[in-house]
């Protein structure tokens, strides 16, 4: 079956809600493209694009897809086969009231830079496989990263620029080629939309953003079901083939690694029979936290186990 | 020069102090190697030890080590070479009333695991030299950290069980073979003192220790002068040869990272002449945010820049 193609320009998505109307079907296991345009609509092409406020449509969301028989409860996996920029410039910056430093005085709010990418440089697509963007001499390798993945909500509408238990803008640097990430179904066609890539990011985004970029995303989307209900899937989880890690978004980061430990211990209690108390020890020996962005309306972290210890269970 | 051997017998403190009595006088660039007891001094030795509560004398940092010639303002450059466990058991546990899940009533607390050292899996020295600890029938690689590292403090008296500007209880997994950990000095003879080793301890230390274990550490002091007062060493610094990561305590996590991007900044902007606005928005695109722990009286994060964009200006 020959490959569909879905572009922000065929649907984009601000807001991730209970109810989506699809811009696209797909079948159970279908392979798809996904075209996205970077966080900021295009709007920043130059240094002297500034932006005084992040604006209120931000992270247009390619989608949503609907995957075919996607019932809640069950789990929809999205196999990240190749994420490939597609323009010739990313662009970092800070805005007004945004960012880890916000009220610095001594660093601008706003200021911009464009990263250009450097065409002799690799054709930045797949893992390891070449691409750099530049930052005012200094080059940087194209690791690229979806800032924004996620599906349907169970209850409230959620804006593109705030991460929660469906997904959305996680910012977290896993999201890339050669990482399945599991989202639950909370409505029925799941409703995947994703965009806000970045050519490259660091754990944390803490000026706002990476460097916001187009992408073209190579999917593969799967459903299954959670066999045991000891083990349900609450928020997202990814693996990166190296780690299982879970996801968790809230209002603090203590709140945060807290809810990526107890998803965690529940998910190698059931890997190795331990009780719960097991667990929590044995996740303080392996992985551990990790920080996806400190940024957005809620922060995100990640909890880590090696793949020696740790399989997804869907 | 022989190497000189500095046990926690010969002396060890419980809390970093601006006044401290040296038990031996390390010549500047002298290597040593100095021996740390466990952080509950051996008295868990078995699962059925439990731990009511933490002790008031906890992390028993050997030393303090004074270097010669080293006087407020210096920077202690501390080369850790090698870590090697000393004993055949490390152990993990959960007390009441600490660790991130203290409140959970499914988890017990108390509880202790003993994770043995198996004999077989190598000598657990040096990076990638094998050794192996069990944990109810999973094998885990022996990573030592040094829980516990820091220096005579400015003004006030802190407990080994917390880390701040000094260091002390960092509880980051970085401070292991390899690594040059950097301290500022404030006070004569900087006064440097190390305990509370791991065999192995996850990014978090979420249930509040790793595999808690003696151990036997190979290092080098030297002082060096911060040549630029705009780049002054405020809290301690590590480079682990892949990576210059600043490290931050403070009360919450949120503002132990703003500690440590605003460390960063300095370094960034230092290193490539950036304005403090351009280090800010480059920070943001290469490495990032770590998590240390979680579980300390205060909370200590990192920022970590690849070696390839930042070096160590001491």
């Amino acid at each position: 079956m020959s490959r569909s193609h879905v572009s922000h320009r065929d649907g984009h998505v601000y807001e991730f809600a209970p109810a989506m109307e699809p811009v696209y079907e797909a079948a159970d296991g279908e392979s798809l493209t996904v075209e996205t345009i970077d966080s900021l609509n295009g709007a920043i092409q130059t240094d002297d694009d500034l932006l005084d406020a992040v604006p209120e449509e931000v992270n247009a969301a390619t989608g949503p897809i609907a995957v075919a028989g996607a019932t809640p409860g069950d789990v929809l996996a999205v196999e990240i086969e190749d994420v490939r920029v597609t323009e010739d410039r990313g662009r970092v910056l800070t805005a007004p009231g945004f960012g880890l430093l916000q009220d610095d005085p001594e660093i601008d709010h706003p200021a911009t830079r464009i990263t250009e990418v450097d065409a002799d440089s690799g054709d930045g697509t797949g893992d390891e496989a070449g691409g750099r963007i530049a930052f005012e001499g200094l080059d940087v390798p194209i690791e690229p990263v979806i800032g924004t993945i996620g599906v349907a909500t169970a209850e409230e509408a959620v804006s593109t620029l705030t991460p929660d238990d469906h997904g959305g803008n996680l910012d977290t640097t896993d999201m890339t080629a050669g990482t399945t990430a599991y989202f639950p179904v909370f409505q029925e066609g799941a409703m995947l939309a994703m965009g806000d890539s970045k050519a490259a990011m660091a754990d944390g985004e803490m000026c706002g953003t990476g460097a916001e970029i187009g992408t073209e995303i190579d999917v593969t989307v799967t459903l299954s079901v959670v066999d045991d209900p000891e083990v349900p899937l609450d928020r997202p989880l990814v693996d990166t083939g190296d780690a299982v890690k879970t996801v968790a978004s809230a209002e603090t980061m203590e709140a945060a690694v807290e809810l990526a430990n107890r998803d965690v211990i529940r998910l190698l209690a059931h890997e190795h029979d331990f009780s719960r108390t097991e667990a929590y020890l044995f996740s303080s020996l392996v992985g551990g936290l990790e920080i996806s962005q400190v940024v957005d309306p809620q922060v995100t972290a990640r909890n880590a186990v090696p793949s020696e210890y740790l399989s997804v269970p869907f």
